[in-house]
């Protein structure tokens, strides 16, 4: 029973987009839960999961009225005008969700509201990374829910949903600043915050599982075709653009991050590989529709290269960013978006006002970019910085060194992730039922003591 | 060459909704296999993988006909209408398969016909989470074919196909009963019928590959997309409700789930948030068009909840449902199916005809939904009970208890999940061209010897 | 903002398509990579990951113009027509990115490059099945960019561009011979260049994670919608056709192959069941939109049980095609190719202008098919051969004896693909950052030493 102003090709793109962005954030989850060390890759991945818990609840409930309800001020949008508590109440009908919303794409408003209740997810899951090893559980979910309300809502609405970044004139087409900048800044914040692991950098640290990696890599690869291409809202020859913009950077930055490791350290990796597709798609994500394919190529080369060399800062400076979401997230975030100043250009797509400075514009769009980068990491740094710092000196938000060293699933989370015995462990089964894993917790427990951290 | 009936935005969406739930049977299967012991984890997504082979082939030749084909006292679908070994024969011509069909949704009948397989395969393939570690191959493969053949085909059928509970006025939006009930109660009858496992409850049993299961639930949770919006097989406003309601459902049990989980046990863990997604999956699918997504957002909560109560129930109650499929499918469809009867509102879907008891409706509905679970209920248990106990008492449905100690993907199998060694083992290869696994089943062969199941 | 002749539907239904056809190498890597030993796994991924960032480059500047561009001679197509260079100089518009393309379809150019594009990738990535525990990463780059363009770019155009064997009337739906057929002929070529890996036939080397195996089956199966119902460009009757084809005959294949292990070997497995899916859909590729269902059913049954026979011969015949390509590509390649000369039907789709042999026809089509089969297997082959024979007299193909038996992972990637340590090794974390992973190579440096490969 479609509606007489639904377009049913543009339903089903953003449909499907939806569903493929939600599955990011599993794949996240592998690409991390791969990274890391095995005595922490559920921690890890739990991050993940109950961000698509929770942040979910809270996108319908406020977060996508704040973020897409009528401007006021350009600074936020009307709390009332999808409240889920509204329907709650009695008050409200479906708030016209059969009608067409965007007006002229042809989409529902629920299926708009779903695509951009994933973005909320993983943008929120991003920071994760940064975490590994050290983050309580309980900490994590607060953080998690405040920094949604107080950050990403807020600045999707600056971005997207008619704020002063908006109107300021900056260009980010799926989420350069709203997304990886601001996930990139937050997680820096907290890592000041938390501080380094026990033992880093002396140890290794080196990832668990690695095909795991390359695993979450392509899902996380094929869902941002619905997250780059997707943000178009409908079918058109502009989501063409976007879609092969984004193969040719993400193809282009594994062959630029290879490079860099054969040049530095003699071999290239599949850790490498996997890393440089994501710093590929991290920086076409804002510049995907604004730029031509040639451009995006150089783009994800520049991007795979940079934040390659970029990784190895946290050495320098001394930050322990665990799986390199300051690394990647932030500065390819900063790429991209720098990118639309340089290469943007109105005969690929109308929306650009002003064309870049390489394409024979001047610095206008550039410096509007910066402005627009600028703005996101100032304030989510600081917002991050302070909800961290309150979060910790409050319940507390990272856990005890021996706990650390043991394991942080065992500590925070009672199950370990691997367990090969052919009886399946001594204790502790699927919904534990009250048994302790007893066994497991012991057969780790003499870590803490032979090492020093 | 569209037909000019054929709707192509509508047939987009059902083609990529076929893809993504034939994606959630290898995806269960790593669910499954994840939580399962390690010697038994390849037994366990066989069982899911040859489901995908022979329900495949059965809903082709015969299968479709009788769940859609024309009615016949409400009982059955007419065997000829779509039978495959028609065209075989030379009497048939491909059923008009290139007008539109079912009439009205602008889709291919041939799209209408893969979609609904996939939905065969994995309603059988849910059942064998019941029976891990001890379910002789041949009786799992014959007991398939038989229960999909004399429960899946006439209760879809019943359902969705014109029988008599669709007469009832039962609503099911995509497999309340039509799939959870149904598979839930086939795997309680199945794990009556074969006892416990060696060593339960004593032995903790644990999940072997947490990281699989949480993946697994991704790649469920993904597909169910498919699975719950595809049912309106058109891409409109109520798929957009059905697939924001699906969201929101999940997103709350996973909170559900970890909060019974923090109060009880003291930790909250990836397993539960796992378990807890699927158990909100199950529950919103009977519902998923027919609420508002506050409701939803409740009956994921409520979900979440009850069936991180009820797998534990197996413990006190003495039945060994490995992988909690009752507890979690049964128990979720339950509740999903009795929520439309509470929640179920005329102004969300005029499909609904009787609104729900507690948004100004009276008991009608809630009782038209209880019947029609309990019936599916009865009757699945009923045939499943007695096609295992035939089976059992002629080729046997159950593995030696040496082969169950010594783990059942050796004695089934000849294969064992992960061999580590720089050789690759020194027998039986990829195909193994007569080569016996003898290392590997020696290396394995005296755990039997040395536990007392 | 859509163009007048842009249908959404249909582009909606390409884009998905693409992207899921994208996902089949990550997938892939997965497949392979469970398949060989744990020493190998990284390099066996890093050869499909490097296709995705190598090919996709190669496509947009030059490969899709030699495909896709105007024919030239029957052989191939105008490097100018599409030239990514062409825009980077300045010369070229988008070639009316915005316009319906290809004809009659719809979709915008880009959609339809992007959707080509992914057939490259994967094509090139089938090859390195073969070449397991002993390529130079280096010279298989070479090999990738070299083959995709001397052979994969032309072989395209002959098929689906406008070139010889579409002119004599070959039909390829999706890719038996272009893809295949093709894949398969050279890394038949290459095995025989590389030689044996050390220990073989005599160590069994295993599969190292058979889970990984199956769910890499799973996202093959998955993508493969995508790549044979994609085919069509369209979202109507045929791409139904194509749709359930696909799917009947890999289910049709898992049960031939388990047929045969059962009665060769005693016991059915997954890594057979998996094998026998990857079977049927190689086999239906060509013909899913040519033959009636039932045919196709037959199609995997049969393709199922033979490439279940012909793994098997490369222990007879003496080369080590490592994780049988030749035995399911090249072989399942050819049947499918076949198959449309016995049973393809003018019945079915309009396309086929010869009915086949066992459907009222003659052998014409038959004929035409064993031709342009053979064409693409000499072709690819000698190229193969000849490119491979120079790469192995220049830079070097395989690796030394020592670097082999230590695992090629270490020696090509400075990398393990696990490592489940507390502290995550002593040496190497992620992105290097110039540290050794010396631990590592330690530990797994005397296996050279004991074994005489």
């Amino acid at each position: 029973m479609p509606e007489p102003t639904i377009d049913t090709g543009n339903t089903a793109w953003l449909l499907i987009s939806s569903a493929i962005v939600l599955l990011m954030t599993p794949g996240l989850a592998l690409f991390y839960g791969g990274l890391n060390r095995s005595k922490g890759v559920l921690n890890m991945m739990m991050m993940s999961f109950s961000a698509m818990g929770l942040i979910s609840v809270l996108w319908f409930f406020y977060g996508f009225s704040l973020a897409f309800g009528t401007d006021t001020g350009s600074v936020i949008g009307n709390v009332g005008d999808y409240l889920g508590t509204k329907t709650f109440l009695g008050e409200g009908d479906l708030w016209g969700a059969t009608a067409e919303n965007p007006s002229g794409t042809g989409i529902p408003l629920y299926v708009f509201m779903a695509f951009q209740m994933m973005f909320a997810i993983i943008t929120v899951a991003l920071i994760s990374g940064a975490l590994s090893d050290r983050t309580k559980f309980g900490g994590w979910l607060v953080f998690a829910g405040a920094w949604a309300t107080l950050v990403y809502f807020p600045v999707a609405h600056w971005v997207w949903g008619g704020g002063w970044i908006f109107d300021l004139g900056a260009l980010d087409f799926a989420g350069g600043t709203a997304v990886h900048i601001n996930a990139g800044a937050a997680a820096l914040a907290l890592v000041l915050v938390l501080g380094k692991r026990a033992g880093w950098p002396r140890d290794a640290m080196k990832p668990h599982n690695v095909p795991f990696v390359a695993l979450g890599t392509g899902l996380l690869w094929f869902g941002w075709f619905g997250f780059n291409a997707g943000s178009e809202l409908t079918a058109d020859a502009i989501t063409g653009l976007a879609f092969i913009n984004t193969q040719l950077a993400t193809a282009a930055a594994v062959l630029g991050w290879l490079l860099i490791e054969r040049i530095r350290d003699g071999k290239p990796t599949l850790v490498g590989a996997s890393s440089g597709a994501i710093a590929g798609l991290v920086a076409i994500t804002p510049a995907c529709a604004f730029v031509a394919p040639w451009a995006a190529t150089v783009l994800g080369l520049v991007a795979g290269a940079v934040c390659a060399l970029a990784v190895s800062l946290k050495y320098k400076l001394g930050y322990d960013d665990s799986l390199d979401v300051v690394g990647v997230h932030f500065v390819g975030g900063w790429i991209g978006c720098l990118w639309i100043g340089l290469f943007g250009s109105s005969s690929v797509n109308a929306l650009v006002a002003n064309d870049g400075l390489f394409v024979g514009g001047g610095v206008k769009q550039l410096g509007i970019q910066a402005a627009s980068a600028a703005a996101v990491t100032v304030y989510s740094f600081a917002v991050a910085f302070a909800l961290g710092w309150v979060i910790n000196k409050t319940i507390g938000f990272r856990v005890s060194k021996e706990a650390e060293i043991d394991g942080i699933d065992l500590a925070e989370h009672a199950e370990s992730a691997y367990d090969t015995t052919p009886t399946g462990g001594s204790g502790g089964a699927f919904a534990m039922a009250g048994i302790k894993p007893a066994a497991s917790a012991e057969a780790s427990a003499p870590v803490s003591e032979k090492i020093s951290g």
